[in-house]
């Protein structure tokens, strides 16, 4: 937590440990916004959601949002219609301590699925965090603790941006680690603004903001059965984004929130021994880049090439040749660290022991160059290692 | 290799070593029919394919091929215009040597890509070869060795069937070990036979086998730039397989040679502790039980959780719900190692620690059954270990 992360203006916040970590880590967070937010929220593609996914889907976008509930340590995924119930039930109990009506509160769960929730457990903590809410940064950081699984640091992002004089706030916080490779959705991420944003473009930002941070980064390529990312706007610093100027700059401020904190997923994810930024450049659609740097970012060979800094490329071009994308070998061209190493479907000399050197800063960027259009994508992605391994072998038990 | 493990009628191997690969193992096959042979393949479809599957699938099918020889040790791909002329040349030094066209001469590599072959190691290699071939189990061991990379154990398949009161004999090699993900293709496979086949119904019947066998495993969905899989059908038993009767009976031999070879493939997978089926049942078509399957088997999650023995089953059911194929919850039941655990959409009881200790065994059978139409498909995999990670870290340095 940076000292200048703070929830905007009329938030509050409260992390507790209700037991349902076996480990005695804190397993349960809460956010209220102390007046109606505008709220909207995008959400895992995968078929098989967890019960907190189809109850918040249904509530958003909203424009009286008033909390929003997030356990760790169990997802309340594939456990059929008791898991729904239990979702609902959760945020009935926030509803009922924070005088709200229980449609007005959102819910997300991250942890092992195929569990019942330990309801009893989870309502004494929904009453406790409900008494501990506070608006201090150590509410927030608190709260942003709670709700990660084996992330092993919050990941909470504050930003502000002046709008017609007025000072506005951008507070995301987020959780990791490992089940990361979000579909038009995302993990499980929050952000608060007390700006004031137009009811009907509020989750066309929000999707906006994900396609170009949340949605472009993998750690193993397994999208989750609860990636969900909400926004809550409040309105409480009294100024509303009406104008295209003033909606241009909050655009850009949520941007750059929903990107440092999918930065801070990939710096943190499981094992991870490199940050690996790949930029997919001159492809005729983004469809096609994203296609492409996909399958360059979940490719067990790409990733262990860097884990060992071996600027094996012979390993990324092959992915970039099965990823569905149709072109010649001569309109790719493949760039590591800034040393040109494939050009235009030729293999260019460069001094590999001093590629392997820069590689080993933990720093990697990855840049393919196509001639066949001016689509272009960023993804980031970490390499995958023994420790990787190690965490996941042996999760549930 | 077994001791019924053979070559048929008609053909001669050998396998030496010229030096392409540092460790001073053998990394050179050649393999020759003595009268011309019926000849099939199919290949890679990543858009980045090696020079010998250029030069080799311009050739086949083909009435006349004679011989084909395949180097390990380098890939000979993405190495542009001098790969193909550096291709043609081992196999015009091949047709030379053993008195054929060089247009009757297949050629396959496999290694690291990016890297000009040394031609003339390859050369001296090639004559080496020419001047050792032979007809013995002993020859078709040497040069089943000649052609591995990282496996450990060469990989041989002999059947044979009877035709008309003839014993045609069907001998299959292949070698893994790691960039296994085959689409519509595979790596590198030859089977030779000295049964005789109608020129036009070669290609279909190599194609059935494969997308039963290779197409059906993956180590870590990396297709390879030299998937490769051929057959040669030489005639030297004597019986021509005419009749549709003749045919059916060759295919299912021929289907059960690929499929053994590509279970063979799967044991020796990099790293790898565990074998594991996934059979898929139940689906509207056999590509959307293709997508669940590859889905299943590829995930880094789903594998790391047999390597720790641990059925941790939400992931098999999360990853199913991203492969792209539409289903509810409710349609899909799981079954691990025989035991029931998640039906129509719930979680069902089960022993957890006795469940673990089947899958201690080393073989885990996923069964993902669902109810929306009869298509179904098996595919193999393996689990995902540290010694895996060990192995990538630091191939070509």
């Amino acid at each position: 937590m940076s000292t200048d992360d703070k929830l905007p203006r009329g938030f509050q916040a409260a992390g507790v440990t209700c037991g349902i970590k076996a480990s005695g880590n804190p397993d349960l967070g809460l956010f209220v916004s102390t007046r109606p937010a505008i709220a909207a929220g995008v959400f895992t593609r995968n078929r098989v959601a967890g019960a907190p996914v189809i109850v918040s889907r249904e509530r958003v976008p909203s424009a009286s949002i008033r909390g929003v509930v997030i356990n760790s340590g169990n997802s309340n995924a594939c456990t059929g219609e008791r898991g729904i119930t239990d979702a609902r039930q959760m945020t009935a109990l926030v509803a009922e301590r924070i005088g709200a009506q229980e449609e007005d509160v959102l819910v997300c769960s991250t942890g092992v699925i195929g569990r019942f929730l330990p309801l009893e457990k989870i309502e004494s903590g929904i009453r406790d965090a409900a008494d501990r809410l506070g608006k201090d940064p150590q509410h927030l950081l608190q709260a942003a603790r709670a709700i990660m699984t084996t992330d092993t640091v919050e990941k909470i992002v504050t930003r502000t941006c002046e709008i017609e004089g007025i000072t506005v706030t951008l507070t995301g916080i987020c959780k990791g680690a490992a089940m990361i490779a979000p579909n038009m959705a995302t993990m499980l991420g929050l952000i608060m603004t007390d700006a004031l944003l137009p009811h009907d473009s509020v989750t066309d930002m929000l999707r906006t903001a994900v396609n170009l941070s949340f949605n472009n980064i993998s750690v193993e390529g397994h999208t989750s059965t609860s990636d969900t990312v909400l926004l809550l706007a409040n309105g409480a610093a009294g100024i509303s984004c009406g104008s295209d100027h003033s909606l241009e700059r909050f655009q850009s401020t949520l941007n750059e929130v929903c990107t440092e904190l999918a930065k801070k997923i990939i710096r943190d994810a499981e094992g991870a021994g490199h940050f690996v930024t790949v930029n997919v450049q001159g492809l005729p659609t983004e469809t096609d880049a994203r296609l492409i740097a996909k399958a360059v970012c979940e490719s067990p060979l790409v990733k262990t090439a860097v884990t060992g800094n071996d600027p094996n490329w012979g390993r990324i071009v092959s992915a970039a040749g099965y990823a569905g994308v149709p072109f010649q070998e001569q309109d790719l061209s493949l760039t590591l660290n800034g040393v040109v190493i494939y050009e235009a479907g030729r293999p260019a000399p460069f001094d590999e022991a001093a590629l392997s050197t820069s590689m080993k800063s933990g720093t990697v960027t990855i840049d393919l160059q196509f001639r066949l259009g001016k689509a272009q994508v960023t993804y980031w992605t970490c390499d995958l290692t023994a420790e990787y391994i190690r965490l996941n072998a042996d999760y549930t038990t």
